[in-house]
């Protein structure tokens, strides 16, 4: 069942240490441009969550998830719901910077993810993303469909 | 009739000097927040035309015209086809401006508009817009509808 | 004494429901224009943290707090170090949002804040911010002086 | 000399097509993203100016120009000081778009492009940026330094 294969593929909360192999995880690489910047010299707060969401939607793709093809063929979009961000060190222009999302559980129609942005060995963002499935005409919570699930587990 | 209306209104390309008072003409402040700057200590390029828009869109909004309701009961949308503009001096952060539409011309499916950027007495943008208003199903450029031009002149 | 002053202005996390009246508060309103929004058709996720960004810089400016000067002058600026946010419901093109913070702890190098969008009577985002004073040749925290907490305190 | 080093490398204005092959001329590669977008379902305008100083800045950092350290070192900066842009047909997510720089003109402080942005054989934009060098402490006009043209010169 679908419960059954969500906690399967992630154990939601207490995943234990070794299981962390193989979990869903990618991560993407991207340049700071002038645009990113704010007049304080480094990158402006919100624009982490930008490169965050790139990651996110990077990784859908990568799966064969088409987000346009979901919402016109299925009426389903994904939408955050909640996020927390550490800011702990700045991105500064011409920065390149690597993002990453592992996939920490998906169960019904909501998928949470531990994000991070890196520049080499430095950590500058510590992050966690939670993604709802939404119906789009009524933008109300719908679960994940099953088969899109399959795919999700097929790209692990 | 449509066209005579239009160019009563406003005469495309060579309307006399003295005809400048009764133009559509609006105006709209701005603060510039951190988001609007970027690492070299000004507003980055590409934000004046976010100023731009937001005076369009308030003046339509002032006129009567909700783009919401245009796009989900006509299928009719406004997208900006070409932009000129000169950076004649930067707005940093806590400036107040004033971001200002003129109605230059109004022809068949486009609107041209003469806008500029003040700070205080000084000027910091001076452009021009030309918008036209499409089929939201084909993005195909779409005559104006005559009642919308009505909105416009009782507007001015 | 600073800590003392600190605490006597906001007790930090277990502040009693009766001191709430006198709690640093502040909102503002914003219009929601097409550069906010996403394909999705309701404004991006991270766009809600330029609004509460604006609200606490608008904030600092009614509390005389220049961050221009407090950077030139002391080398100082503020630096979001953490934000938990809850998207509870979204916010569409046209729409006139309230932003609204409230100081919730200010102690040493941060100011906690609580803040929340609304739209009418409907909470669109639940957050809390935490900032830090930074040095801002070093980037590293950095007491927040007397003399611009008692502006603070005078703001309430 | 300078200025005609500047003639040899691109004669402004009424260059020969033939000479077309030789001119400076750069491309990069982008995605478009959520962030990109707007509820118009494409990409919303200003964003296509962020793509084209995307394209600038790669090509700098591939001239061996570092604008972090000309700002530093050297008090210079460039700044976007015209532009035109045709749009031609609009960008929607998860379009891999191709943005060129060509260098059109370079004299004294300012440099001329002409710039694209192409999906597959489709052009969506047709512009001209022009940008000056400016001494980063008066936002003035300035030289652009001889050895810096030389790097370009060697990046052709």
């Amino acid at each position: 069942m679908f419960e059954r294969a969500a906690a399967n593929a992630v154990k939601c909360g207490h995943r234990p240490r070794e299981d962390t192999a193989s979990n869903p995880h990618y991560s993407c690489k991207f340049r700071i441009y002038w645009e990113d910047t704010d007049a304080g010299g480094v990158v402006y707060y919100a624009n982490y969550l930008k490169f965050m969401e790139r990651c996110r939607t990077d990784w859908l793709r990568a799966l064969g998830v088409d987000q346009q093809r979901l919402r016109l063929e299925r009426q389903l979009q994904f939408a955050v719901v909640a996020v927390t961000v550490d800011f702990l060190r700045p991105a500064v222009l011409n920065d390149e910077i690597v993002v990453t999302a592992e996939l920490e559980c998906l169960r019904g129609a909501t998928i949470s993810f531990k994000q991070t942005v890196m520049r080499g060995d430095v950590q500058l963002i510590d992050a966690s993303t939670r993604v709802a499935c939404l119906d789009s005409g009524t933008l109300r919570p719908c679960a994940i469909p099953r088969d899109l699930f399959t795919e999700w587990r097929n790209g692990q």
